[in-house]
């Protein structure tokens, strides 16, 4: 079992699209390995803040009528991460010689003001929750001290003004597109009616790519105004942790930073409960979501039980529990299901 | 025309993504070739059966009222099988020097109480069908002799107790999560109003990957009660058969086992029958079912002509044949459909 | 910034899936690099028409009550296109040595009779417009000198006779199925009220994925009689230009034959206005189509602002702009993204 030999290498970084081509700052950067990830770091620290990116007039955005103003406190930051903390697959019984720690980039939850943090280390960073009408008002500071280069937080689904896009764009980058260490930006993004649903945000800034790959997301979940909430709510992102972004040679086929059953998310609800489970997609690849024993509507009104999801894109299982038990949920992409992507669901009585 | 070229092995050993990566009994296997799938097999039939699978005090499933209980008898057994039976590929011509044939793992369906084959050796297995209020009561014998490991049905769609989930947990395992050689068990699967769609079935034993992929694969069709069938219905699953599973040196894009126009299934109607075509992706890639001449609603009530399937996802063209000529039928990745995944769609007037 | 490096040429070759495996004229041949291609042209080249091809005496379609012939002039040819024609990438500011062309094959509007050119060389090819009741009357020429292959027009979605299919079946050719250089036919094609839509069209001639991928693909579109037409209606295809294709060291991720903001469509727009961006993938990837900034209905009732797209499938954002500003709009497989499928939107206040 050696997870360190020439031929795992080659056979994870070209069978498994491991490798990372990337445009920053006016290069590109391959990034197949960790030196690779050391050079785009390089070259993203040199990204200088494009002129109309330095405006801070933004826009005050205020509620719908009835709707309010939902504010987080966010900050990015690096950390070291376990890939399988319990290091060990329940699944089918394999034991890993260690946890598999890498440096990941996270948005972390923080108390109003900054003051001190809401929570742990976590990848996908806190769910965004609000209600059509409301404004999300998120306190951004990029905290980090050690890659020495801009992020941003770039919304799905809400509306926005340019300035609160979050996306680096070159000269044309606005206000929220280039948050440098230790500065602070305050987005303001609209909850308007064509809002609803389950969207992800991350990184968009000159170093994305990278930067979310190391775990630079999260969900936001928008609601009619008034509609009964799940009893229990997950989200799950699916996404892979290739070796450029590791170090390690393997490539890791994630759900939310973690591989392998009992170290992924073990989801939990009870008979009788509205279960609500939103599943991304977030790499290169694309995935679907099946979980045994269940099955439910998607939005064209077809049972499903397992379908797919783009980079980005969002599927919702929404179910109320009828079925008692331990139920695998996987990608149904064999290689992914096989090498990590796969977790329990514990329904109890 | 040599298919055994060095070349043509790392073509589609690595660009092809034909080498598998497999977790089985707490171990990660690589298969890229022959030898790797022996090792995989003798893995796998090291696979001890968990203590939780050795329950047989299994419930008993009765039918909603108006519903029965629809008895299949099916043994999973290995066969040679032929990828290019007749030796040739009839859209561009193309002669093949032979028929390709590798050691398949099938679903073969018996006559009651397995007293003998009630047809030939088929890849896809037998399509089972059932309507709402029914219990599908499998009789499951695994029947082969060779490659001495557990296998399973795994169904999607119905609704199951644990005990009949059919996939292998590890420690977590259930009855019908692990059916040694020469074991038989029977499956007894819900049809409830939820499960009403096409959906696939599939080998989850401890060794489901590669099992899977070398033919371990079928459908099930539940309808509403009394709803009108169509009057033909095909079954088309678009996989692929790569290197490590036939020991062949190239990946043949398949239709139902079979790679190339004359060896995929040929369908065919009739100008006003009710035609249904039920497609579904089995394998890691994604794909698209097209069919020439012909479109349809999708369940969103767009027209469709090329729909999209992940790995066990499944799309159901129906529409009223009104085109009478021979039509090509294929998966739209242009290098699956120009590697085998076409056939014939004919249309008497 | 080296392009040319034998590193990029095997990261770009094989880890870019950029290899095509071709089956034209009874023969398979790989495209891997520009020799690949002369190979495949020669192999094309000797092709003969099959038999059932010949018949000229095909049907002259009639349009429904109501509706018109409406007809269109198109040939193709092949033609110098450059793929980074401003030698820059306005996003991130990245600059490229040269324009990076190559020939390119491309469907070019003519005026009736084949007059004249009805415009310049231009990927995609023109998007035929339609109503449910009409007839699409392509006259269609292959005025290419130098491949000396047969090429067609297969339009999806519309309803046609097999002779106006567009797609070469080897011995089960029709006559619209193999058009030899210099040749001329007239298709015809059905616009049923199950066509309603937006639909590709492309090459389907005996050596089809390879001009295909060089750049004979189009769109059509047809509305139901008397609804209301979007007041600008733009179209982008996703697809790669891979190095076998180009003769260049490495793959270009092009929308509408172009790669990278600024040389990509800008698309534009004014607030107000009713916005119809039709998306499609065009090769043999799966896509997804992002724009910032808005999100649509989804044809489920979902929103959604970054939809997943098969090879020759096609989702449409159709929306009335509310949000002025510029911005990205992309796919969003991230190394999509940061390879050159990316481009601008900007909406006019």
């Amino acid at each position: 079992m050696d997870d360190r030999s020439t031929t795992r290498r080659s056979f994870f970084g070209l069978a498994g699209g491991a490798a990372l081509l990337c445009t920053i700052g006016g290069e590109e950067v391959e990034v197949s390995n960790s030196k690779g990830l050391e050079k785009a770091d390089a070259v993203a620290a040199r990204v200088r803040r494009p002129r109309a990116a330095a405006a801070r007039d933004v826009p005050q955005i205020q509620p719908a009528p009835g709707g309010v103003r939902r504010e987080y406190w966010i900050q990015a930051e690096t950390a070291r991460w376990d890939i399988t903390p319990i290091k060990r697959d329940e699944w089918h019984g394999r034991k890993f010689p260690n946890r598999n720690g890498y440096r990941a980039y996270v948005y972390r939850q923080m108390t109003p003001g900054f003051a001190a943090p809401a929570g742990g280390i976590n990848i996908p960073g806190p769910t965004l929750r609000a209600e059509v009408g409301d404004v999300l008002v998120v306190h951004f500071r990029n905290a980090d001290r050690k890659l020495r280069q801009a992020v941003t937080m770039h919304p799905h689904g809400v509306k926005y003004n340019p300035e609160y896009d979050g996306a680096y764009m070159g000269d044309f980058t606005r206000a929220g597109g280039f948050i440098a260490p230790g500065e602070t930006f305050t987005y303001q993004w609209e909850c308007t009616p064509d809002s609803v649903g389950v969207w992800p945000y991350h990184d968009h800034g000159p170093n994305h790519t990278l930067n979310t790959f190391r775990g630079l997301f999260g969900a936001l979940i928008v609601r009619p105004k008034g509609v009964k909430h799940p009893d229990v709510s997950y989200t799950v992102f699916a996404h892979q942790l290739p070796p450029p972004i590791t170090g390690i040679q393997r490539n890791f086929q994630c759900l939310n930073g973690r591989a392998y059953a009992g170290n992924t998310p073990t989801l939990r609800s009870r008979v009788g409960q509205d279960v609500e489970i939103n599943a991304f997609g977030m790499d290169s690849n694309f995935h679907t979501f099946h979980i045994h024993g269940h099955r439910w509507k998607d939005p064209a009104g077809t049972y499903v039980d397992n379908p797919a999801m783009g980079p980005n894109e969002s599927v919702t299982a929404r179910f109320v529990e009828d079925n008692p038990g331990r139920w695998l949920y996987h990608c149904h992409v064999f290689t992914h299901q096989d090498t990590g992507m796969a977790g329990w669901y514990v329904v109890d009585p």
